[in-house]
């Protein structure tokens, strides 16, 4: 198929243009191959927000007034929420965000919903092309945005300059949910809701918590890179009223100096490099693996591996080597 | 390293042996594939729980519970509690399945703690093969638990016959929670903590998302294999006290129920055969990634492309397809 139309328009700013190609990029690696390679030298202008928290964190409207701010500023803003949790209720999440867009002209604020489709790798894949495809649109400001917390947020915000971690003030429950892998690469932690109590008991948990993570940094870095280049940066710590919009002046000076510190530093090009691997390893490892199970579910002498396996003469691993053999890529 | 020492005291009943050849499979792939190799033709007899609920929905309790009526019957028991999330608190974890151990005698039960590493593949992977280990120990019911629900439980249950779900009565924030593909897997919901109010709202609200999901299922049926396999069975609902261990009797009863169920329906072979795909495709994915990451680092035509692709003049995609020509794998 012929996507060259639909990509003039795209980069024209039309987002019908983009609704489409994000549809099309999710549902068809083929078709996101031919779609980032037409655009990709029109990406690397916006700035990627990554945001999460967990349920009840009052992500919505924390989204809601940050993205005012930015249009507000005449920026153009693209919202992209993933929810690597499930498929089901895709629908849920995009209804809450359909009622936040009201908030917004439809010229300066493009949402859109991606759910998980049964490949976690594959979402993570989606979301980076999709936020590819918003960039050469023309947003300057993308927020990534994640229900939940865990190691598939890690991949999702591979992209993401700049990731925010929403928390409550009240029980330690948030933390404990976000102690996740996020907690390394967490750049800025926003107490939500601080007209409640606890507001500064939460921003002592989050520090005494950062603290422990010091400790065990000294461990991690030996094992990743990401890390290593992540951690030159302290992450700070603000509360916020999303509703009042209180605070929300010095959060965006936060990004604003998390940003500076990005360019100043180096880092983001260390960043953009590991950033840039990361992503071919993934589209490797998609492309490899689609070989793999259409041998698996083709191949003769795989059936007969597989026979094989299941009468314990012989074992997974290896049926892989055999499989590596049959690949030709020992 | 030759292991033959370690491994025949495993097959001889000695838990030292266990833990240190869990701690080399977890800590070094080259290992694992030794260790699997030699202990595979030995593996197959354990029944493997997989048991999962949000934070609070009293996991230990739970597994305390069941495990000493298992031991009661003269079971072997293993239990294996995985920590996809971080690897900071593995300890805090540990500690609660230390304090859990008291109740038993050591003869009984082997208690494993398994955190993440940074390679959620390697952490399923290392989990699938300390699964193996157990079995081959000789024990007759192996309990694979999680904390917190999404997206890695599913890959960490793989070789789980029967998934368990706890639930609490009161808020629905934990089948919120529990909305992930996790949903799709789960054979047994158990409402725990039934002496509080709401348990019958819960198994009602329960119910009512089994609906939602079976209107689901028929398009995710199109997607994945394993769903339409595990679909043959409704899964089941009941409300438990761990504490005083009121309708544990009947709970054990359901897994009996679904244990027969996959043996006479022949549903039993079918998993058996998508479990050893996946396995395969694990330890693939993870052999071919360690070797592109190799050449990533040290291949100075890799290096190349890199530049090209920070300078735009390559696409991440295409930088993929360049590298599986370089891997001769096209």
């Amino acid at each position: 198929m012929d996507y060259s139309d639909l990509i003039e328009k795209l980069l024209n700013g039309n987002s019908r243009a983009a609704a489409r190609l994000i549809t099309l990029v999710e549902n068809d690696i083929g078709a996101a191959e031919n779609i980032i390679k037409a655009i990709y030298s029109h990406t690397g202008n916006a700035y990627i927000l990554g945001i999460t928290g967990s349920p009840g964190s009052g992500k919505s409207t924390f989204i809601s007034t940050i993205t005012k701010i930015f249009a507000e500023q005449g920026k153009k803003i693209g919202i992209i929420c993933v929810d690597p949790t499930s498929p089901i209720t895709g629908g849920a999440i995009l209804g809450d965000r359909i009622r936040m867009k009201d908030n917004f002209s439809l010229k300066d604020v493009f949402i859109r919903s991606m759910a998980n489709r049964g490949q976690l790798g594959g979402l993570a894949r989606a979301t980076e092309d999709a936020v590819k495809i918003l960039d050469a649109y023309g947003c300057e400001i993308i927020i990534v945005e994640t229900v939940g917390v865990g190691q598939s947020e890690v991949d999702i915000f591979k992209s993401a300059q700049t990731v925010i971690v929403l928390l409550v003030p009240g029980s330690g429950d948030d933390i404990q949910a976000i102690k996740a892998g996020i907690m390394e690469i967490t750049d800025i932690f926003v107490v939500n809701k601080m007209d409640l109590a606890g507001a500064d008991k939460k921003i002592a948990d989050v520090m005494q918590m950062l603290q422990l993570k010091m400790n065990y940094k000294y461990e991690s870095e030996k094992h990743d890179e990401n890390n290593l280049v992540k951690s030159k940066w302290t992450p700070e710590i603000i509360k916020v009223n999303s509703v009042t919009g209180e605070n929300f002046e010095q959060m965006i000076e936060l990004i604003n100096k998390h940003r500076e510190f990005l360019n100043e530093s180096g880092v983001l090009v260390d960043y953009q490099k590991n950033r840039i691997k990361s992503e071919t390893i993934q589209i490797l490892k998609h492309k490899i693996s689609q070989k793999v199970e259409g041998l698996i579910h083709s191949n003769p002498t795989i059936d007969e591996y597989l026979r094989l396996v299941m009468d314990k003469s012989l074992d997974p691993y290896s049926m892989a080597n055999l499989i590596v053999k049959l690949l030709g890529i020992e």
